[in-house]
């Protein structure tokens, strides 16, 4: 056998695989899970809120009686039963036969695009964005346009129609209008209506991620897909709510579009997720989740706030901050400009505290104001642990001492 | 909102998403579910033999513990370890640091795939092979060119060859040296070595696909892999040995893949199955993995001289096939030309049997001896049901008037 360094060689890899970096997410996983490391960088859950026990239970349920649980079968047509009630909570109605299983909301948004779009098709996101999505986008040869987006208002109706009539008309575009990601805005009720209209009237189509939109401290607006069947591919997910390892989410979309949707997911992974959605519905069978996701909700608040406070007792001089009314993040912008993503390495180092910098979830190359800003996450850490964090990442800031 | 109808202009599809049809597998699982066939359509395990109890009691154990394993975590380094000494098992010898997880075998040929081929590339499949590979060729704008197989012999070096000839440097061939999926055929130790040696002579590479390798009733000869690191990328999977709706599978690759890989697959789901992979490294800590694969191989062996005892009882004159090694397939040759597609439904509507009617293997459309072919499966059924299921399909062959 030859030696592993000819096999760089050996193996030709696709164009768009040779220009792809290894996202920041998996090396920070890595980095971050060391002892001793306060992370603000990912968007993990709180592990101690997940329904162990009831996953217990229903893993117990669905394999006590037979094999058939670990069989390849069908996508479950009782989960989506329940999706379409679950549904209701966004002010979506929809039917089962537009709901589609999924591996969860990035699976979603993969097969989704893959479904429609082909190289050299048009797709919009805004200036910061979801990396994971870009990563969606980086093999399919698409043109990529992007909105300046601001992040204490969001997405712009205006702007994105500057964008549009530029545009030749079935464009795709990309939005988190709920507990948007990184930014943490959910927009207005008024600006839904408008982006809805906006992508009638153009005759593109909304993907919208609602990965969070379940996690609200305070009213929250209905998802855009309930202004709209026609316009809006939905994505959601119950990574959030109930546990990310389950694998689980949905699309809500056009009902012709499901078929595809399906060659694309056996050609994908088989699409027969059988044990996971079997013990997703005893789960939902058998717990208030309602009251789980008030009980989510309510310690999500106490983490924002705890955030919110450290952020104004130790970085109000130094940064500028949006409070989120619904996610997992706050976008901090710092005053004076320091690049964050060198910022980032000593914070580690020195006080071993770690976010994610703002360049990170650039669409595109380029300067703009992300390079001051970083991303904090609250939601995987405790109160008190936030506290200590925050003091530590004001102590790194303050520290330093590199202008550009 | 609109109704429904109008919704297929709504939404632009992608090309290759409108030539697509449904699979004829998502349809047949629905048909031949029904009470009362005898179904030998689908490639699907015995529910009777999977390790249900291992799989409670390890489902149950990682999560007693914590929330740890419902979260979010990179891939289970525990579980390639295991990984590196199950492929001894199949003669070969490599590192973890080769292995990537992945959602099942056919994840694991989509993804190879995604990040080795780019449009307008050479992608060399023999005339009948595995629709699921099809599928994943659909949308990626390959050219595809078939080599011609016999089901007896399989995959012939002297008709590769003819083809690697006519092509460019760096082709990818895909293959199921082991249990072929539908021809049922294991290459000998000879072919395979031919096959090793043309590859690495014309820099092709070779997709190895061995998903049903473990189940073998007979000599196996060791897998392509333990030939070549730099020429064959292995795929493997639990779904035949432990079961399909874990969802756990694997490549050995090349090191200089694996990071390309992990980016693939973050955009395709994440990348993090924490719980599925964490039940399968407790289930084979816990279980007698090899004494359950002897016993899994026992029996299908059984059903396999029962498939084929019946066959000589019931269809010697109409009919002649190969007694495979390995896999669990029979394929089946008619002597008369009879359209085994029309044959189908006259199977199931009068005398509630099913089957693959061969032209669902062909990599390209077209005539050639497949048309009077079928794929029977056995290891779905107990050997009194197959010798009441092959009588039946013998009476809708006799009844059959239609040589063309």
């Amino acid at each position: 056998m030859k030696p592993d360094a000819s096999i760089a060689d050996a193996v030709k890899l696709a164009g768009w695989a040779k220009r792809t970096q290894r996202s920041a997410l998996q090396d920070l996983l890595v980095a971050t899970a060391q002892p001793g490391i306060i992370s603000f960088a990912l968007g993990l859950p709180a592990p101690e809120l997940f329904p162990v026990e009831a996953c217990a239970e229903a893993a117990a349920r669905v394999l006590a009686s037979s094999g058939a649980a670990l069989q390849y079968a069908p996508p479950a047509a009782a989960l989506k039963a329940r999706i379409v009630q679950l549904m209701a909570r966004r002010g979506v109605r929809c039917r089962e036969e537009q709901v589609f299983l999924t591996a969860g909301a990035q699976q979603g948004l993969s097969l989704a695009l893959r479904v429609i779009v082909e190289p050299g098709d048009v797709v919009i996101t805004e200036t910061l964005t979801y990396p994971g999505f870009m990563q969606v986008l980086e093999p399919l040869g698409v043109r990529l346009v992007t909105v300046e987006v601001e992040p204490d208002t969001g997405l712009d109706p205006r702007a994105l129609e500057r964008v549009l009539r530029a545009q030749p008309p079935g464009c795709v575009i990309y939005g988190m209008p709920q507990g948007h990601n990184p930014l943490g805005y959910s927009l207005s009720v008024a600006t839904r209506g408008a982006l809805v209209d906006l992508a009638e009237r153009y005759r593109a189509v909304i993907l919208e991620d609602d990965a969070y939109g379940r996690l609200t401290y305070g009213d929250a607006a209905p998802a855009l897909r309930a202004s709209s069947e026609t316009a809006v591919i939905y994505a959601g997910s119950f990574s959030k709510t109930l546990a990310p390892a389950l694998r689980t989410g949905w699309l809500v979309a056009p009902e012709s579009m499901i078929e595809r949707l399906s060659v694309a997911k056996e050609s994908a992974d088989i699409n027969m997720a059988t044990l996971a959605q079997r013990i997703v519905v005893s789960m939902l069978d058998h717990m208030d989740y309602e009251a789980h996701v008030a009980r989510l909700c309510a310690e999500y608040r106490r983490r924002r706030d705890a955030m919110v406070d450290a952020l104004e007792q130790h970085l109000a001089d130094e940064a500028r901050w949006i409070v989120p009314t619904c996610g997992v993040f706050i976008w901090v912008e710092l005053r004076r400009s320091i690049d964050t993503t060198a910022l980032l390495r000593r914070a580690i180092d020195d006080e071993q505290v770690a976010f994610l910098p703002g360049a990170a979830f650039r669409a595109e190359r380029g300067g703009g104001r992300a390079t001051r800003c970083l991303r904090l996450n609250f939601s995987n850490c405790a109160p008190e642990r936030i506290h200590d964090g925050i003091a530590r990442l004001a102590r790194v800031v303050r520290a330093s001492s590199l202008p550009r």
